[in-house]
């Protein structure tokens, strides 16, 4: 029997997933829900069919395992779980092409590749109901926030090791996940892009660089109340002004620094009424950069045009930091096969960084070898019923993921041998 | 018995006032609660012992007439109606003071003077409970919207006509009220500026030209919510910078007007999270003018950089007419008896707008010639348990009005002549 990797399978494995799990609205697996249980099992079915070991991990991942000559490990990670209302390809992509690359692999080595290959399915990557992504690879990599996770609750008031215990998991006990990555030499992920920049360069996939450093803050500007008819102009202490003026010297920094991007997803002003100037302004900043060095230089010179308006404008300003991550960079060696998978397969390579976070960026902060690949998202949106990519493009996907996972398995190899 | 005017009387009526109807938050009379209507028991035994004839109309303002020799009138309004948690003067400083100009009227001419003089209090000025401001006056000068009146409900749901039935007003009736003004020959008003302008130019007392005109609008800008990640800067249509870039503008148009202000009160942002480029953002936006040709500039300009902003931004800009009202101006004749007065009370005249709106626009609205007089404010502010005037500026203001009184009734009666 010929060890044929079949991407045209992946497309018909990933329209009858939807059948199962979407509804007019799109995709519904919003993890630890009915619809995504009934996902996994559906997945589990698929993965024993091939013959590969499965289990659940303390953190609720599913890990699929084919057996080496060597206990060194290649691990294909993806998630099944979605956002509500979510796209087909988001995170189940790249679960259904690990599965079709562990099938090419057990057919081809007759069930005994000279590594170890895993599939894991992380358990809730979107953090949708609990509002925390990133749950059971961070569980995984030890980064979890364990005080923080314990206090989580979904609109209902459910807290999350409540909805946890209902799917067999013991809250106290998911960072005993860690130990799956004991022999974890690669790691890789293939992810629709969830942006432009391939469709606008007409290119079909990407090397992923790493994932962007992200800053985020709360910047709130206070200044006085007062009657919007009475107030002349020059006596105005108008927190709202000093915000504005500010936020679109923010976006200039941004653009000025070299592939770095930030956002203002939220303004509040109060009081808040037509007739008042506006007290207390308060807007949500984003900043993300590839680079840790150009990172701080957005975040402080955003601070100190916050402070200069401030200063004009005769109110203070004051900065929360609301969450931080570091640039995380993926390993050298696999962002050269990943460009070489690439080539091989007809496309252009491209090195770009990913500005969401992914589940690979908290295996690479574990420290195992981690590298990604992105296909082209049309419309360049996702978390959206409209998410799609080309036909041509998921099977191309596939089959140069699989030559990326064929390359790593021979440097994984190469290295158990020295 | 020496017809003598006690400014130092009107300063020890509204102490008493406040103690009788303040708490340590401030003044609590609100329109239609029972706090206003004890203050205006209390008003009326003040306004019974000089002896005038009073009466509630149909809209329930409260008037208190000395019959003259002749029926034309001259009014002097008020309100003792205040914000919840409002300062001491706004409102019942107009009130009291016309009630010590009764009594020397009442002294001076033995009951008898040359003109009828009135004395009105306009029920609930502020509209605190219903949203609505000028309801008495709006409804004897035939402007009150009675369509939206009759819809109009408190934060209980109480809705105004049941509010109004409490108070033995019948709604359908309200606008019965106008024939109040049917001889009325001249109307006078005097305020605590609630501005800083007297305060700034080291004045006491202020003529005062008319009340601005008003054009209130929402502005809301559309663009695509887009991941804060995964979007260039150059591919976004981010609704709330080209709101924000629009606002700094506006605030330039409003500062080379002229005399002209305008505020952006409230902003709101859809979907309003952190990780979102914002698809919608919304500001209410408040301009005034006491020049009808240059609001209207200031209107059109601020149109044309909301239209240039969301082009440059890739996103669309609708304006929604939430309200708006024409710049009212007082009477050239009256304007010249408010200098006078100020200056023979030893004081500089200084003629300004106002920013707010007040009963006598509506009175003046009605064709009834109107002036107002202003007393300077402390810190600027009011509607605030901190609004304040020094004494003497309190003395001075009744000592100014009531010779703005005198010159009023020579006015009448010269035209009652001809």
């Amino acid at each position: 029997m010929n060890a044929v990797l079949n991407p045209k399978r992946t497309v018909a494995e990933l329209k009858e997933l939807r059948s199962l799990t979407a509804d007019e609205n799109g995709a519904q697996r919003v993890a630890f829900m009915p619809t995504w249980a009934k996902a996994r099992r559906w997945l589990r079915s698929k993965v024993e069919e091939i013959g590969a070991e499965v289990h659940n991990d303390e953190a609720g991942n599913f890990w699929a395992t084919l057996r080496g000559e060597s206990d060194k490990a290649l691990l294909i990670g993806g998630h099944i779980d979605s956002v509500p209302n979510g796209g087909w390809l988001d995170g189940c992509l790249n679960t259904m092409a690990g599965v079709e690359i562990l099938r090419r692999i057990n057919t081809q080595y007759k069930g005994r590749p000279p590594v170890t290959v895993r599939l894991v399915d992380w358990a809730d990557e979107e953090g949708a109901r609990f509002g925390k992504s990133l749950f059971g690879s961070s569980a995984c990599s030890g980064n979890l926030d364990m005080k923080e996770a314990r206090g989580l609750k979904d609109k209902e008031g459910i807290l999350l090791p409540d909805a946890l215990k209902e799917h067999g998991i013991e809250f106290e006990k998911v960072k005993d996940s860690g130990k799956e990555l004991k022999n974890a030499t690669a790691y890789l992920e293939l992810h629709i892009e969830q942006g432009p920049v391939l469709l606008d360069l007409d290119l079909s996939l990407g090397t992923v660089l790493g994932t962007f450093g992200v800053e985020r803050h709360a910047v709130t500007f206070r200044g006085q109340a007062a009657h919007s008819g009475s107030t002349p102009m020059n006596r105005r202490r108008d927190a709202f002004l000093a915000a504005a003026k500010m936020s679109a010297e923010i976006y200039r920094i941004a653009e000025l620094s070299n592939g770095g991007v930030c956002t203002i997803g939220s303004c509040t002003t109060k009081p808040g009424i037509i007739t008042s100037v506006v007290e207390e302004c308060r807007i949500t900043l984003d900043q993300r950069h590839l680079d840790a060095e150009a990172l701080q230089r957005m975040f402080s010179e955003a601070k100190s045009a916050s402070e200069r308006f401030a200063k004009e404008g005769n109110v203070t300003v004051s900065w929360d930091r609301i969450w931080q991550i570091e640039p995380i960079l993926f390993n050298d060696d696999l962002l050269h096969f990943c460009d070489e998978a690439i080539s091989e397969t007809g496309a252009k390579p491209h090195r770009m960084p990913s500005g969401p976070l992914h589940d690979a960026a908290e295996v690479a902060r574990s420290g195992v070898p981690t590298v990604m690949m992105f296909v082209q998202s049309l419309h360049g949106i996702s978390h959206n019923k409209i998410e799609d990519t080309k036909e041509e493009h998921l099977e191309m996907c596939v089959t140069a993921f699989d030559k990326l996972a064929t390359k790593a398995i021979g440097w994984i190899a190469s290295k158990s041998d020295s």
